[in-house]
Formats: C-alpha cells, structure tokens, sequence
C-alpha cells in the first residue's frame, strides 16, 4: 500500500485521513490537488510530501507542456511556490522542491526535455527515499536490544516515506532480526497518526502493537515497560536540535529522567544546515478544530480557545543518537553533522 | 449546576459522559443505578463520587425500610460491597461508605432512626466537601503569582466534588483575587475530562481558558507559559505519593525538568494512612474502546490491543506542595501528613 504513487499523468495518494476505517485513494491530475492533499494531510510524514511535491511539479510540467520554454519556466516556479506554501516545518518539502527546480534553473533544455528530467528526477528521489530507508533500518536495528519494548510517537513509517520508514523502518528491520518484544503507539492527538496509521501499519505487517494514549507515556516507562524510544523528524538544524511531531519533546525529558535512549530516526533530507539551531524552526500552528473536534462530533466547548502547534523542537542534548542512512549520529552533533555532510553527499 | 444532588427520594446526577453537549440528568432511585453511574462515570471525581456513594446507601436505606433490622443491616451491607466494588482507584468513595457503615455498626437504632441518620451523615458528607474546598481555595491561592498561567489536567472542579472544586477551587480562588492570567487545560485522554468538563466550567465561570492536548503541555512549559501546575487526587498515601488521573505523573516529571511547581489539592478525605506508599494504590484499567473509539467513532484498528490505566502515581519528591483543607503541606510529607492527622481529625 503504497502512500505516493506515480501513474502515467497522475499521482495516486492513499487518503491517510481515511485510515484505517476506509482504504480510499486521491487520484491528483495537477499541482493543486497534490498542494490541497499535503495541506489536508491526506498525504503527510516529512519524506512522503517531499516527494508528493516533486511529483506535483511534474504534473506542473505537463499542465504547462505547450507554453513557449520562459513562460513555462515562470508558472514551474509559481507552482513550486503554492507547493512550498502548503507546509511550513518539514524540510524535505523545500529539499525536494528545490532538486526540481535546479534542474530548471542549471540546465537549459526544451519544453519537452525539461519534462523527462522533471520525471526522471521525482522517481529518484522517490526510489533514493527508499533506499535511504532501508539503510536506516540496518544502521539503527543495532541499537535496538534483543526483546525489545520500543516507544513510539506518530507515524514515521511506510506511509509516511516512500515505504519501509524511517523510525518505524528501524523497528521493522529489528523486527525482521527477531529483536522485538512490543511496539508501543503513542496515539497522537490531535490526529490520531499513532492509531489511525502506525498501529494499522504495524498490524498489517504482523508486528506486536499497544496502543496507548499519548498521556499514558510517562506510566509505561515508570514501569520498566520501555527499553527505547524511536521517533522521526521533520527538520533536523546542524547543531542535532529535531523537530517533530508534538509531544515529541515531551517523550524526550520523559525518556531522559527514565534513562531510557532516545533515537530520532531521519534521512540526510530531514537535515538543515542553514539553520544554526532548532529555534529558527518555524512551527506550523493548525487549525482549531482538530483538537475541538474528532470527525463531526464536538469533544470541546464550541468557543473555547485553543492552540495547535503541530510540532516541537527537542534540543539535541536529550537525544541519544540520530540514525541516518549514511549511519548513526552521536554526540557533538555539530561536529558529527558537519562531518556527516562534507564526506562528499 | 450541581453533579450530585438529592431530593426526597432520588439522586440526581449531572451525566457527564454528555456534556458540554447535551446538560442531561440521570435520576437514581435505588442504589444500583448509582453503583452503575459511577462505573459508567456519569458521576466522576474522588470526592463526588464519594457524596454519589454515601446517598446511594440512603437510597438502600429507603428499598430495605420494611426489613425486619436483623435482615436490614445484612442488606445494607451487600450495597455497600456493591458500591464499593465500581470503582477501585479514589479513596473517598471506600471513606465515604466506611463513614455510613459506621453509623449502622456503632449505633443501636430502630430502622427508621437508622435512616434518618443516614441521611443526614449523607448531607453532612456532601457540606463538608463543600466546605473543604472553599478553605483549599483560601490557603491553595496564597500560591499563586500575580498573572498566573496555570496548567492543569483532567476536572478537579466543581463537576469532580461537592461544588467549588479542589485543584478548581484553589484557580478560582486565585481568579477571584485577580491573579490568574491563563488557564491551560489538557484535554486529558481517553475520556476528555479536560476539554468535556473543566473547559466547560471554567467558561461557564467567565475564567479564560486554553485547551491544549495532553502532549504538548511540555512544548508550552518549553515556551515559559506555565508558572504552575494544579491538579487533585484520587488517593494519597501516608508518604505523599499521589494516585491521580492518567498523565498527572508525566506532568510532575515535565515540570520538574522545567522547574515549574507542581501543586496538588486535596482534601482529608482523599488520604489513605493504611497506605506507606503510593506503589500499593490499587490503579484501574479500562475499557480499551474508550481508546479505540470516539462516541461511535472508531479512531483506531477494531482489534488492536491496548492498556488504558485511568490513573498514575506521582512520587511525592515530584510534589512541590499539597493543599489540604487544613493548610499546606510542604515536605517531608510523610512526617507533616501524620502531623496533620493527629491535630485530631
């Protein structure tokens, strides 16, 4: 079941705000309904809407095919803008925009040719995001001790990369190795990621799975009940600061006074060297109603206040190691990130 | 809007699994109906349920009132037990009971004198709470900083007790002093005490209000907008450690990291001196579908496994203060909870 699929001309995107009561699909014939789809969070998970945009600028490209090459350069750009305005906090969206758009800018090619670069590039991206995975997952697994009962906070799976998963793919390949006791799913409000999507993941792949409330966190670790905690991230700053869903900094000080580890699991697209540290992370604040409400019935009063971060900033000292697919991070973040990246990527 | 009251013959209880939607009344006119709305939790909250219990006795009383007395003290017995067995956590609902037991143990009556007694030791439960919570709120607001941003979690309010409320009562002391600037209320999952209940009534009371989910209460102590967190108990041991709902435990964790003060109001009745720590309070665990689903809403796979305990334990070296009806408690607990008591209480 595949979160973002390319078809001939269109974009095929499994409805994640469906799961798992209803496996439905958005079937994008342009970049808007893939901008309203990353909006919606229809599709969601840092990875997955990197790569649903580059897929939305090839559905740009071939809406403008028959435009003179500068008018068509001008509406890719605009179109790249509307994407890049969907979401503000994961990075990878940015990242894969802007690989499209290099190819706009640092080559100079027909209508037609920028279209086969355009698509050749999206796929990349898509089968490299894989590929990162997959690396992430025989990395991290040696952290992961035999019998493990691992913590973990939204979805950083299969749904939302282009599959295997980032935190969920390092539980995934532990799990292949036979290391995994019990997964436990923070549910994560206000969407419900954790049980509307890791635990159905999870369960489809014939993994061990408890579903608790987010609240309940602090209780299992008093009791001994986790050995790790493995999150994702959406931006990753260059001194190890990680943003991520909310409640992920809260995991991180829980995890800490427990002296359990806490990983962070993201490949070298989550990371942002422009930024010095996680407090120049902007943080999407989202709409009331997702905390007011659960579908069409009201769990709050209708005009009571509230506020939405959709994610915090965990800095880097409460971070045990961050698992990349070029290998695992340790302390000193700054120096190993930099390190990291001038090895040639 | 009182969540227990009593009329000539019947209980009145405010069902609180519907609000703030529907203000619905459940009327009980035997002790069953009782024992079966503080299971359901149409009537939750230590000392409330406690006041629910004591006048669910004066509703067996009345059904038995043509017993000879022989067979009217076995039969009040038996509700009792029944009472006693819905809900295991709370200490007020077994202190509660013990207090109307007393009456039919100690003194010799006829059964019309016994259910006069009753009652009245019914009444005299409820007031006293009432009373209790009102002196909480005197010495609890002393606490409070001029332009407090208060946290709390889960209904400790008016809803929870007799009226005014505990960790509600010390806030509304504190507001009516003109001290509180912000009221931040965790929803407080599964059941959404906090959005359903304590949103509700502090809106209900012109205070101002921000409803948060539970995990992102470490992002804004993160953000320096708590200066303390208020909450009750539903069971404290003779060492200070506190049962409370679901969360409660991670919160005195985060606070502490954020050294943040982190109060508990309860009243005498809410201490248990058999216990000589909080590791023997019996915690009660839930229905899963509370987690799995949302009204007839499923949010999560039908078959996933989950825990769902209603409360944590917070050691008492978490607690900054305890606020009693009979003043503040600072450490060490364990000495100044027995000094406490022996005042003659």
């Amino acid at each position: 079941m595949d979160a973002v699929k390319f078809e001939k001309n269109k974009l095929v995107l499994l409805d994640q705000t469906k799961l798992p009561v209803e496996v439905t699909f958005v079937e994008c014939h342009d970049y808007r309904c893939v901008a309203d789809a990353i909006k919606s969070m229809k599709v969601r998970g840092a990875p997955a809407i990197g790569v649903a945009a580059a897929f939305g600028l090839v559905l740009a490209g071939f809406e403008y095919r028959n435009s003179l090459k500068d008018e068509f350069l001008i509406k890719m750009k605009e179109a790249a803008t509307q994407l890049k305005q969907t979401r503000p906090t994961a990075v990878n969206l940015f990242w894969a925009i802007d690989r499209m758009l290099k190819i706009l800018e640092e080559k100079n090619l027909t209508v037609n040719d920028y279209l086969q670069e355009l698509e050749n590039e999206a796929k990349i991206i898509q089968n490299e995001d894989l590929a990162m995975n997959i690396k992430m997952g025989e990395f991290g697994q040696e952290l992961i001790p035999h019998g493990a009962n691992i913590l973990t906070h939204c979805n950083a799976g299969a749904l939302a990369t282009a599959g295997f998963g980032t935190a969920l793919g390092v539980i995934r390949a532990a799990f292949n190795k036979g290391k995994v006791k019990m997964i436990y799913v923070d549910e994560t409000r206000p969407l419900l990621q954790g049980s509307r999507l890791t635990a159905f993941e999870l369960m489809e792949d014939g993994m061990p799975v408890t579903l608790i409330a987010d609240n309940m966190a602090a209780y299992f670790m008093q009791q001994g009940k986790i050995d790790c905690v493995i999150v994702g991230a959406d931006r990753i700053a260059a001194n190890g600061d990680v943003a991520n869903k909310i409640g992920t900094y809260g995991l991180a000080v829980l995890a800490k006074y427990h002296s359990i580890p806490f990983y962070v699991a993201a490949p070298k697209s989550t990371f942002d060297l422009s930024l010095n540290s996680g407090q120049a992370i902007p943080i999407e604040e989202r709409n009331p109603d997702e905390i007011k409400k659960i579908g069409n019935e009201w769990i709050a009063p209708k005009k009571v206040k509230v506020i939405n971060p959709a994610f915090d900033v965990t800095p880097h000292e409460l971070i045990t190691a961050i698992i990349t697919d070029a290998g695992i991070l340790r302390p000193s973040y700054k120096e190993n990130i930099k390190g990291m990246f001038s090895h040639g990527y």
